[in-house]
């Protein structure tokens, strides 16, 4: 990120534009267009709803988290109808409700779904049969996969996402600043007659595409760092990333249990790449995490919404590894301990440390 | 930009954002409010409108480069009505236009200016007149400064400006990626009442801002580089920095005109931070920015939209010094000379250096 920035209008930028969409094809396994814009991955959201909305359409969108409301909250923001499907928090949608879905609903537009609802740890499964629902409904198919892609399989095509959202700063390992989306040719014919967005326009950004540019000017330094970033997961390849963050999860979430936490997603819908659970009775959420920060530099994440102040979520997400699992149960024990919380001492590392041993 | 990036809900990032916003509050001199959106300039323009528009308002936008026509694009992508002033390109509107504006349409809702059109060289001048105008005729005065805060003066309150944006890659010397907006009290009546927005809500923003947080996740490494930049404005002060960037203007103008180049903006219009001018007959757009850039190291801009071809144009921004004015006219001569153009060689980088030396 310290090069010099270049002209976005320059051949060098080209040719960097180019290879990082290569490579974000790679890690999407699209065939389709893929496009980087400059913005949080909430940008992204706006982008894929508004691209494919016209006033007073039906966007269906299970809610069981922070990052559902809020993509539900960006479909009436856009004069869309939002179907709202409501969902246990730490639970996800089945297969099953999508059917039930479209029998009770007729000409919805597209279903919203968020892969990984980081304020819940809870990972959406199934969206394969998913996808397949949707097209036999004639309805779009939308992945919010922001906090996960790259860390866990979202083989875009064969799942039959029409348009995918990824964001930088999560298991794709770049700083924040960048949204990454696909476009595939079924979502195309919708954009094509949908309103025009602005700052988020992709049909704008199909044309700058041609040049491999961007229509305004990107952030190039983020531009550097993910396209560094994307070479490290080519070397690495998709399945043994997505093995080491199961392997890096299951090991803390063993670590956890042992000391008595419970995990707060259901079993079945436990993301691998966000580990939350519900604090023990009696250990303060601003205590512990201030405790944990201060003294044993372990940054980890409160709750979000109504889930503020009763759990914590630890990010598992890009280089993510042994010494960094390893590191954070650690703190967390002398946490427990600095806040007077009984427990045997070091049981969770063990149970943490053993599911890398079983592995190694 | 290397430093290890922060969680943007934690309080180091609120103590970062604090001091960025008093730091941007003395660079736009404003006691109003300033926010930082992670976006390219042209989503704070998209952030400016829509935060003000209802679906019919009237915005009224003189239009005299690429840049101003987008800003009038996003009026009517946002449901707004745009009263277009076509002003000749390189030249820009003056008071007297804006009250004749006043007089043939009612119910403007907001008058917007792009302060330096980046696609022409031209500056707009008097704002200061225009803003009394608009308040006068109970308007709302919207200024575009993506491209010039921080290098000419653009005091917002004594001004009455109601909404100002601001870029980082320009003359606040920060990579791409952010986007400034200051909102003063008058704006936030219309705001409060008007359409809401979603990823550039400035509502949001202001509830946030309570906490000094962004309502979504921030290119944290960018908050770093511009942190330091704005650290280094207030070291060496506004009009010193003004003065430094009038000074490598005039140096860059009096160096083109010299070696015969017609400068494109008219006189009383020249901007001090981009310089821009018309090639010599004979002199090939492609061929001469490729050699400049691949032989000398200097790249230069091209010409915008209808003045494809047919100009070129120099930034003069941020830590620009003679070093860097003498740099480039040095370069042109010598791909002048490359060109085959017949000329008193060295008459431009006398010119140049004449200006510097005047003032040493």
């Amino acid at each position: 990120m310290a090069k010099p920035v270049i002209n976005h209008r320059g051949p060098e930028f080209r040719e960097l534009y180019r290879r990082m969409l290569d490579n974000l094809k790679f890690v999407f396994e699209t065939k389709g267009d893929v496009f980087v814009f400059t913005a949080s991955g909430t940008g992204g959201v706006e982008c894929a709803i508004r691209n494919i909305l016209s006033n007073g359409d039906k966007i269906a969108v299970p809610v069981n988290g922070v990052f559902s409301e809020r993509l539900r909250n960006a479909v009436t923001a856009f004069g869309g109808k939002g179907i709202e499907i409501p969902i246990d928090w730490g639970s996800a949608i089945t297969p099953a409700q999508v059917e039930e879905l479209f029998e009770k609903e007729k000409n919805i537009k597209a279903l919203a779904v968020v892969y990984n609802e980081t304020s819940t740890g809870a990972t959406t499964r199934n969206l394969k049969e998913m996808g397949k629902i949707c097209h036999d409904n004639g309805a779009l198919f939308v992945v919010d996969a922001i906090s996960i892609l790259g860390g866990d399989a979202l083989p875009v095509d064969e799942w039959d996402v029409d348009i995918c959202v990824a964001g930088s700063q999560k298991c794709l390992m770049t700083p924040p600043g960048l949204v990454m989306l696909s476009v595939n040719d079924r979502a195309w014919k919708v954009v094509e007659t949908a309103r025009r967005s602005y700052y988020f326009d992709l049909l704008e950004c199909r044309k700058f595409l041609a040049n491999y540019e961007t229509p305004f000017t990107p952030a190039v330094t983020l531009f550097y760092a993910l396209d560094e970033a994307l070479l490290m997961i080519r070397e690495e390849g998709l399945q043994p990333r997505y093995n080491r963050h199961n392997l890096c999860a299951r090991s803390l979430y063993a670590g956890l249990e042992a000391l008595g936490f419970q995990v707060f997603p259901r079993a079945g819908f436990r993301s691998q790449v966000v580990v939350a659970a519900n604090y023990l009775p009696k250990v303060d959420d601003k205590k512990f995490r201030d405790l944990l920060r201060e003294r044993y530099h372990v940054v980890v994440a409160g709750g979000m919404g109504k889930l503020k102040g009763t759990m914590f979520r630890i990010g598992v997400m890009g280089t993510v590894s042994e010494f960094e699992i390893l590191t954070t149960i650690g703190a967390i024990e002398s946490t427990l301990v600095d806040l007077g919380i009984r427990f045997e001492y070091g049981i969770g590392s063990r149970a943490s440390r053993d599911v890398f041993g079983k592995q190694n």
